[in-house]
C-alpha cells in the first residue's frame, strides 16, 4: 500500500501533497506504468483521511495524464507518464564570479549619482502613484507616453534646439534596447560601421542582433570617410559630440560630409549622444539630427549618464522614412518601459527638473575633473603622462611614457588592485596606440585621489 | 554687417544666440565658404554688446569647424561647413492611426487591472524610495536583482513546486525582450517550433531576431509529434499549461514525448507559462521544467498577466548548459529592467502580496467569467454557439453554427463597431476552423453584457 508521511507537507493541502508524491513515484518509475492503485477507499482508511481527499488527489492526477480512470475497475498508472529511468539531479549553474574589490578602479562605468535629486524624483513618484494607479496600469501606446516623448521633444527644442516632433520618438529600454531595435530596423544582414576604437557593446549588439559590424578607423576629426566608402556600409553608428574612448569631436566640415556620404548613398546616420550633456567648456556643437534636412540621421540618447544606469530608459528620434519603417515592421513591439518610470520622467523633464539636474552634475563633475587632472598634473609621475582631454564626459585619455606593454602594465597593476582601461582594449579591427589609458574618474571620490596618484605610481616606476 | 535682432534669443545668453543664428548663415550658405567675418570690435559695436560675447560667439563656431581663424586676419567661414543648397524641411511623420474605440471589443489584450493592489504597491514603493536612493541608483547585476531573483525562486518553488535556484534566473523586460534573447542565445538561423494557431508576437519577435519560425499544427493534446520531429526544429516554443488561443492544456503523456524528443535530439522546449497562474478548476500541472531532469526547459514567465501589461518585468529560468552560455555570450547586456521596479516587486512576492493578489483575481475572473458564459448560455443565440473553454485564463472559444465566412462576420461586426478575433487570424502555416471566435472576456464588465449580446445577436442574425 502507498505510504506517505502526510506531516512533511507543509502549509499544502493534503490532496496536493498526496498528489504530488504520487506523481513523484510515477515519474521515477516507482509506479510503473500499468500498475493499479489502490482503491480510493483503501488508501484514505491507510492514511487516515478522507475519501474526498483521495478522490480530489486521484483526480487531479487524472486529468494531468498521470492516472487512467477505468469505470468499475479504478484508477491505473498511463503508459508514457514515466520520465527517464536515471534521472541524474540538475545541477545547479555556477554563481557567476563575484565582482572583484578593486583598490582603485578608473575603469568602472559607474556615473556619481550621490547628486540625484531623489527627493524629487521620489515626490513625483508619489504624485503619480497617487493618482490611484491609473497611471501605473493603463496601456502605454508602443512608441511610449505621449506626455513622456512631448517632454522629451520640448528638452531637445530647449536644449539642443532640435526639432524633434513627438510623433518620430521611440521610447526603449535603454541603449543597448535600442541598438536591437535599430538592428532589426535596417533589416537582417546590414552592414553598420562603427568607431573603431569605440565602445564594445555597439558592436556586440550588434552583431548578435544580425548586422555585420565594419569597424572603421578614427582621424583627427572622426571615422576616416574613406574607410566609410569603401565599407559599403547601410548605416554608420558614431558618438560626434564626443566619441568613446578617444574624447574625438566632429567637426563641422567633416558633419557636412558624413551627412553628404548619407544622403549620396542612401545610407542613415545613428547619432549617438550618450553624454552630451556633460559638456564643461563653451557649448556643444549642433547635432548631426539637427542639420539634417534629408531626413538621414536617426538620433538617440539615454538618462543613463546623467541620471543613473540603472534607470532604463532611452530614445530615438527617426527620420520619418525610418518612422514609417518602424511602424509598419516593428510597431507590434510593446513599449519595454514601465508606465510608472515613464510618467514620472516626464514630469521630471516638463517640470525643469531634469535641466536643473545637469547644470549641478556639470559643475560637480567639472571641479570632480579639474581636481582629477591637477592630482595627475603634481603627481611624482607627472613627467612621464600627458593627458588628452576635450573638456567634456567622464572620461579623459592619459598617455604613458614607458617601455612597458599595455598587457605587463595591466598586470602590474592588478597585482595592487588597481584596475586599468586601455585604449588598446576598445580596438576591434584596427590597431590603437599603446601606453595610452582610459580614465573613467566618475567614481574616484577626492579624498580618493592621493591614495590613487600613490598607487598609479608603483605602477609605473622601475 | 551681419545683423540679428537680439531681443528674439529668449533664455539663451547672447553669445549662444549669436552663434546660432551665424551658424545657420554658414549652413545656409548664406555666409559662403571663405568670407571673411567682421571683426569682433566692429561686431560688438554694431550690435551694441560687449567684445568679450563675440568673442565666445566666434571661438565657439571656430572649435565646432564653422569658422577658421587666422592669424592676425581674423575669422573666416570654413569649406564644406555649409549644408546642401536647397534643403527641403524635413516633414513630420504622420501620426499613428487612432485606436478606433469600439462598442465591443471582445479582442482586446487587456487585463482587468482593477483589483491590483495599488495601494500597497504604492507603499512598497515609498519605502524603496526612502531608503535615500541607493535601491533607486546602484548598479543592477546583469541578471536582475539578487532579492528578486530569490522572490521568484521562492515563489514558483511553493506556488509550482518548481526548483529554479536564482543563479539561473534571467530579468528581463517583458516577454518580447526575453524572445529577442532567446533567439539570440540559440544562435543566428535557429529554427525554433512554435504553435500553429499561436500567439503571432511570438512568431514576428523570433523572425525579426533572426530565427527560423516553424509553425506545428495541434492536435488535441498540443503540437503534433510527427510534425516536431519533421521540423528539424532546434527549439520548440509551447503553452502546455494554457495554449493561446485554443485553450489547450497538454497531458502528461505528451509532455514526457516532447521532453524524450529534447533529450534524443539535443533540443530544447522554451515553457512560455504566461497565463498559468489564472486557473480556476482543479491545480495546475506540474509544468514541464520541473519533471525535466536532463536540462532540455526553458521555463519562462511574467508578470504582464496578473499584474498589469503596463509593468514590463518577465523572467527566464535556464538550465545549467544555457544558463553557461548566457553567462559566455549574452551576459554583457544589462538588465533592462529599472532598479525600482525590481525593489518593489521583489518585495511585493516575498511579503506574500502577490500570491494574495492571484487568490483575489482568479476569485473575481471565475466570477465574472462565468456570468460571461451564462449570458452566451442563456442569448438569443444560444442554440447556433458551442463554447470550448478549459477552465482557465482570459479566453475562449465559441464555435458559432453560421453559413458565413469569418471575413464576412468580420465585416458586419465591425458595422456594428464589435470587435472580433477568430480562430483562423491566429493562424501560420496552417489552416484553422472557421467560425471560431476567440473571446478575451477580460475587459467585458458585467454591466456591458446584455448590450454585448445584443449586439452580436444582430452580428449572427438573419
Amino acid at each position: 500500500m502507498l505510504t506517505y508521511d502526510l506531516s512533511e507537507r507543509g502549509s499544502l493541502p493534503i490532496y496536493e501533497y498526496l498528489a504530488r508524491r504520487i506523481r513523484d513515484d510515477v515519474l521515477s518509475g516507482e509506479l510503473p506504468a500499468g500498475e493499479r492503485l489502490p482503491s480510493k477507499r483503501a488508501l484514505a482508511e491507510h492514511l487516515g483521511v478522507s475519501v474526498v481527499t483521495v478522490e480530489a488527489a486521484y483526480a487531479q492526477l487524472e486529468a494531468e495524464g498521470c492516472l487512467l480512470a477505468r469505470p468499475r475497475r479504478g484508477y491505473f498508472v498511463a503508459e508514457a507518464a514515466r520520465g527517464p529511468r536515471s534521472a541524474p539531479p540538475q545541477p545547479r549553474a555556477a554563481s557567476p564570479e563575484e565582482e572583484r574589490p578593486w583598490a582603485l578602479d578608473l575603469r568602472g562605468s559607474r556615473v556619481d549619482t550621490s547628486r540625484f535629486p531623489v527627493a524629487a524624483w521620489a515626490r513625483l513618484t508619489r504624485q503619480v502613484l497617487s493618482d490611484g494607479g491609473g497611471a501605473l496600469l493603463s496601456p502605454v501606446p508602443h512608441q511610449g507616453l505621449r506626455p513622456l516623448r512631448q517632454a522629451i521633444s520640448d528638452f531637445l527644442a530647449g536644449y539642443k534646439g532640435m526639432s524633434a516632433p513627438p510623433e518620430n520618438i521611440v521610447v526603449g529600454a535603454g541603449a543597448e534596447f535600442m541598438y536591437i531595435l535599430l538592428a532589426q530596423l535596417l533589416g537582417p544582414g546590414a552592414a553598420i560601421a562603427v568607431e573603431d576604437p569605440g565602445y564594445p557593446k555597439i558592436r556586440q549588439v550588434y552583431s548578435r542582433s544580425g548586422a555585420l559590424c565594419r569597424p572603421l578607423p578614427l582621424d583627427g576629426g572622426g571615422v576616416s570617410l574613406d574607410a566609410l566608402r569603401a565599407s559599403g556600409a547601410l548605416a554608420l553608428h558614431i558618438s560626434p559630440s564626443h566619441q568613446f574612448p578617444t574624447g574625438l569631436v566632429t567637426p563641422m566640415p567633416r558633419r557636412q560630409a558624413l551627412l553628404r556620404w548619407a544622403r549620396e548613398t542612401g545610407g542613415y546616420i545613428i547619432e549617438d549622444d550618450y553624454d552630451s550633456e556633460l559638456r564643461f567648456s563653451g557649448r556643444p556643437l549642433p547635432t548631426l539630427q539637427s542639420i539634417d534636412p534629408a531626413g538621414r540621421v536617426v538620433y538617440m540618447n539615454t538618462f543613463s549618464q546623467t541620471i543613473s544606469p540603472s534607470m532604463r530608459i532611452g530614445y530615438l528620434v527617426l527620420p520619418p522614412e525610418l518612422m514609417a519603417r518602424w511602424r509598419r515592421e516593428l510597431g507590434f513591439y510593446s513599449c519595454a518601459v514601465p508606465a510608472l518610470e515613464q510618467h514620472v520622467l516626464s514630469r521630471f523633464l516638463a517640470g525643469g527638473h531634469y535641466e536643473r539636474h545637469l547644470a549641478r552634475m556639470r559643475k560637480e563633475y567639472r571641479s570632480l575633473r579639474s581636481e582629477v587632472l591637477s592630482a595627475f598634473r603634481g603627481s611624482p609621475f607627472a613627467r612621464r603622462i600627458s593627458i588628452d582631454e576635450r573638456g567634456a564626459g567622464l572620461h579623459f585619455l592619459l598617455h604613458l611614457d614607458t617601455d612597458r606593454s599595455d598587457a605587463e602594465l595591466r598586470e602590474r597593476a592588478a597585482s595592487l588592485g588597481v584596475h586599468l582601461a586601455f585604449l588598446s582594449d576598445y580596438a576591434a579591427a584596427h590597431s590603437a596606440p599603446e601606453h595610452t589609458l582610459v580614465i573613467s574618474y566618475a567614481a574616484l571620490s577626492r579624498a580618493q585621489l592621493p591614495e590613487a596618484m600613490e598607487l598609479l605610481s608603483r605602477v609605473l616606476e622601475g
